[in-house]
């Protein structure tokens, strides 16, 4: 079994990547070929936290995954992480567990590279102003993947603590500064989305975040954080002005994203305003961006395929170069018993 | 996270503590203090190959679980286990995976454990010899278990291959040594179980492997193997010799076990002959023995409470005297965002 911490992962694996593996992920998921059960929900009330067990397979990579995610809030107060995650790479030939990938960063790679499939495929070419909302565990994924989608020349980053959005806008100028870009923390979301072409949303938000009558022509947005029916971090209005309207996955989206339900639930839009999954647009089966004044939105929740195919491409990198700790004997099998 | 390996497993860790582990196991799913959900099943039929996902959570214990164990006949053809398993251990308070344990032999551990902790408790305390028919893979836990819940004299062993039987038993006479029995192979069924105060049949067949005619008065019987409902490695007459015949939980034999679903089903049984659970015998609410002439049966086909429960006092025991190897970083944790 080959260990892969997040050093391990960096040293061998981009954004650019991730989105590749993202967009093989959308497609297997659009055509049928990615088994994805219920995910198990195990509530631990004592400590106000929730174990989650999502497992998938895709026959044609002879691979299947498990993730487990534990969201535990209250971890906050005790310093780690609130949502610890490991992915289990599992051989589809042999069912050997190959491979334990620190899950929290394949999340975060995987959840950013939704975000920058999107752009890649529908935003507008000559996009060059950015806005990032919300600076939380998944903010700097997302961020690096509009980088990496789109040579951009500003990304505004807001978030309602304006020390922690400076801290964060720092930080990612550091960390990203080969991507060129300009970097800056402002006050609103009014001043984030001014002239953007690409906005993200990432926000655990139960109202929206931005005015959606301020958003320019042309503009495309990924919206990211509203993961629970009773989230909402994208004004509704957008929606009527979108002219297309796009899912990772529009089951998953459907029993899910309150971005979508409250609206569909009131009125606002119906299901006839949705356009399909991106694995469909992908595949050249659904239309994509025809002028540069549409406006797009893309809302993603994320589907169990994108941790098995951004694990599988992460594992065979590893491997190749020689990366990781190798753990455990091959046991030498007990012959059957026949009695 | 501390990996466990099989050897490292073995350094903190015995069978006597194996059986005590499956006996709280046991009070705790009588108590109905354990969630079990339902496993997740995924076939990989262009491997003829099935991926189980096993989640438990005891909140007594803070501690969740996850086995995963996947099955592979067709690895055998090249040399690989089966039935490759690994267990991971949760703490139940924040969510992080604290441990990967060796899932195959935590299996192999709790399997044998649940032999043992029948016999502990119902085979009479003056039990001489012992019978084990199967030499697959869980049988070495299985005629540990044997050993260490009574004072054996002699142990004859039986499977339908007799080169395969006879170097079982001379690698078993090597590793069990110190327990001071003789193990013996021999060449049927009828020879093995021929004054045989302790049975275990352990084996995958679909008709019974022994003559229940010929079990001695007094014998206490633990069958292991059929945890399919077609599978019935118990010869039904026995059941109509019992005077008691134990689960180690009966919902999960009456949802899985040939052994008893079968003769359920043709009327050599009926639910009234069914005494109860073995957790309620160790927490006292049922009989056990009640004399040395009583035959008495014990059917199971496993609980992820035994996994659970095992696998946490492994840790313990591993993390008090350092051992395994211990793996990753722990991450600094991004602050939640409020936007």
């Amino acid at each position: 079994m080959l260990l892969l911490s997040r050093e391990d992962i960096k040293r061998v694996f981009t954004m650019k990547d991730a989105i590749a593996a993202d967009k093989e992920a959308f497609i297997l998921h659009s055509q049928g070929k990615s088994k994805v059960p219920l995910r198990t929900n195990i509530k631990a009330p004592k400590h106000e936290g929730v174990f989650l067990f999502m497992p998938s397979y895709v026959e044609d990579l002879d691979t299947a995954a498990l993730k487990i995610i534990n969201i535990f809030p209250n971890n906050i107060d005790k310093g780690i992480p609130s949502a610890p995650a490991q992915v289990l790479l599992i051989n589809g030939a042999t069912g050997i567990v190959d491979a334990v990938l620190d899950g929290t960063y394949v999340t975060q790679l995987r959840t950013g590279a939704a975000t920058g499939a999107a752009f890649d495929v529908l935003a507008r070419q000559d996009a060059k102003i950015g806005a990032l909302i919300g600076t939380g565990g998944q903010a700097a994924t997302q961020l690096e993947a509009m980088l990496a989608a789109r040579d951009l020349e500003e990304v505004r980053v807001f978030d309602v603590n304006f020390d922690r959005t400076t801290a964060f806008a720092k930080k990612m100028r550091e960390e990203l500064q080969a991507y060129g870009a300009k970097i800056i923390a402002v006050n609103s979301s009014d001043e984030a989305i001014d002239q953007a072409d690409v906005i993200v949303t990432v926000t655990p938000s139960c109202i929206p975040v931005f005015d959606g009558n301020l958003v320019k022509a042309g503009a495309t947005l990924s919206c990211v954080g509203a993961y629970q029916p009773h989230m909402q971090e994208m004004d509704p209005i957008i929606l009527t002005r979108a002219s297309k309207i796009y899912f990772d996955s529009k089951e998953a989206v459907l029993s899910e994203s309150g971005d979508i339900l409250i609206p569909l639930a009131d009125g606002t839009i119906t299901e006839e305003d949705f356009t399909g999954d991106i694995g469909d647009l992908l595949m050249g089966k659904i239309k994509g961006r025809e002028n540069d004044e549409e406006i797009i939105v893309f809302e993603t929740v994320g589907i169990g395929t994108q941790d098995l195919v951004t694990a599988k491409i992460i594992y065979d990198k590893a491997v190749e170069k020689g990366m990781g700790l190798t753990w455990g004997e091959t046991e030498v099998p007990s012959p059957v018993v026949l009695a």
